[in-house]
């Protein structure tokens, strides 16, 4: 581990940039350089542990470790598993709430689940049960019996679209450590990869490869620091219309698209899905998650959601710092093979998500290139092992 | 759901009692009464969503739900899971480090994964994989590269003395949800039920079973608001002495007893539990746990560890609160054929687990009565579902 000299770190949030000043994810008060050490240590010492799975019988997918789920061979199927965090997005469903008197925490609920879920996914599984992580900052947050209710109901209504089992949770009273009037949210998801052959850890990956994006809803709940601090310098706060008759607030809290429907469907159509990426945090780079060095080039965007322009306008991102940290439209890429892309935006369309056949896979240096926008991200644009 | 006038509750931390009176669990923070209608509505809402198994060709055991882990048919054997919370536990941690400057975060992971863990195994299930959850009040949190180490090396520590693979995990920083300087922590584990026969919701509970109690190490992780606020008026604090050179402080963050060796050691001796409760808020109320009616009846009280011992003497707690709080020396409770009882004893022991054959289940009203200690507890003393 190391970590920059302390003086160099903010102690908290950044004070708000002077409106028309750019703003960057760093400026927002996330610190990837501070957290990601004790990440790589962690990293380090979970994948230590993986031996004592051979004690049962049973063995780690080595390759799953640095995906976005864990997956265990159990002998009939694998066995995949994740703990996956809101992030502060319940903070503009807080804020927003104040301001208009609407509830928006079934979108929250949705949110939550869709973190886990749609990171279970990508390495082929099937998900089977969610467990509830619900975190106040005292008893007094579920005092509020319609937010109370919106968040279970919610919950219930993304368990059901997704086909799984809601097995339970733990709904701690935390005052002192979460704030006051605050709720962390979190979600656990466990699935399994059966038949075997489902993974999709990119083994099969390959130049010739077609790469298929899912349409996002809007942000998702990946950038909302960013988001948050561009509403503290709007005059308008979140009432800003991002387009007519559309304001900022309720722009960002339209709810995380769930895409364990579309992947399901993929399978029952005959879709082999070689290898799948989850755009969160760190936008389209997340393209390059993959270890293996491929070039994938893109020659068509999506529409990019009204909100998702308006932050990267008024953040003043130029395309490369928007695509590299937002989701920009596309939530979801899938790597298929190419005679099946077609099949692939159909199966995405009957779920009632639009998908583009994006671009393909090459052989070549590690890069991403999106064509219609100039923008070419190299190898180092992404270090999440 | 159901809430109290708003009028009637605290809006935040109790202010501590004077010096000399009693203090209960509700006076130190914890309202079960605000929290259970949300509880229940979450309940009936999880419950109704099991039916979604069956289109993957699974089915629930319907008997778990209510129980300390969820637990799904999948075929060749059950899948249990589950996400447990820390608690209050990290905030004596950090004063206890104000105070001395000693780090107790690598005990504070082990209480974290006990927290799952030690539920887990009540059902039966071989715990194969933990997702750490560990939320930050921000980046800043992890700059102390000491405590993250400790963290670390103590959640690898835990999960290679009970034979489970580390997956994963989550390292949010989560300014303005959880508080500056603190962390959140959680534990998600997989486990499974193999052969199907381990499984120990109590459907062959009976009279005339022995009940095995596990010794506790200390508080473990439950009981800790009222722990805090009892610091809070004592005029030595945390640095108090409970017992002859151990202040209550360092006695408080004795580790979690880890409880997944006795129980798979268990199995391997061929000892057949019943049933199965970790004894964590509600302390030895949770003897009453399993939904059949049976009296459960204690003749021997194992010994009470000085720091619990203390926590009752200043706290005015008579028996009845203390054993109706805290776990009191028994962190874990068996319910095992009497012929075996002994056998349960000895394999406790090989772990390093003192256990004591405390007393036995009868046919008759649904109570735990404690002999030696002259208490009763009803049916109505425990409502967990």
């Amino acid at each position: 581990m190391s970590a920059p000299p302390a003086s160099s770190l903010p102690s908290g949030a950044a004070a708000p940039a002077p409106l028309g000043q750019p703003l960057s994810y760093e400026e927002a008060g996330v610190r990837y350089d501070v957290i990601d050490p004790l990440k790589v240590a962690a990293q380090r010492a979970a994948a230590a542990t993986a031996p004592s799975l051979l004690r049962h019988g049973f063995a780690e997918i080595g390759a799953s470790r640095g995906e976005s789920a864990y997956v265990v061979d159990v002998g009939p199927f694998h066995l995949a598993s994740i703990v996956e965090c809101l992030g502060s997005k319940a903070l503009v469903a807080d804020a927003v709430q104040e301001l208009t008197g609407r509830c928006h925490y079934g979108a929250i609920a949705q949110d939550t689940i869709a973190m886990a879920i749609n990171d279970l996914v990508t390495v082929g599984a099937t998900p089977l049960v969610v467990q509830a992580y619900w975190a106040a900052g005292g008893s007094a947050w579920f005092e509020d019996r319609g937010r109370a209710e919106a968040l279970v109901a919610g919950w219930k209504a993304a368990c059901d679209h997704c086909g799984v089992a809601w097995g339970g949770g733990e709904t701690p009273a935390l005052a002192g450590i979460v704030e006051a009037g605050r709720i962390d949210l979190a979600a656990a998801c466990t699935g399994i990869v059966n038949p075997k052959e489902r993974l999709s850890l990119g083994e099969n990956l390959a130049a010739g490869d077609a790469i298929v994006l899912l349409a996002s809803s809007g942000i998702h709940a990946n950038g909302l620091s960013l988001a948050r601090k561009l509403a503290e310098r709007l005059p308008r706060g979140y009432l800003t219309e991002v387009a007519p008759g559309l304001r900022f607030g309720e722009a960002l809290l339209a709810p995380t698209t769930l895409y364990s429907p579309v992947t399901e469907a993929l399978w029952a159509a005959g879709v082999r899905v070689h290898y799948a990426a989850n755009i969160t945090g760190h936008g389209w780079r997340k393209l390059l998650r993959h270890p293996a060095p491929f070039t994938y080039r893109i020659d068509t965007v999506p529409p990019v959601p009204p909100v998702l322009a308006f932050i990267a306008r008024e953040a003043g991102h130029d395309a490369a710092e928007a695509y590299g940290t937002l989701n920009m439209g596309a939530g979801f890429a899938l790597f298929v093979p190419a005679a099946q892309a077609d099949a692939a935006v159909a199966a995405a369309a009957r779920c009632g998500v639009p998908a583009w056949v994006a671009g393909r896979v090459e052989a070549g240096p590690k890069r991403l290139l999106v064509e219609p926008l100039g923008l070419t991200f190299g190898a180092d644009a992404l270090a999440l092992r």
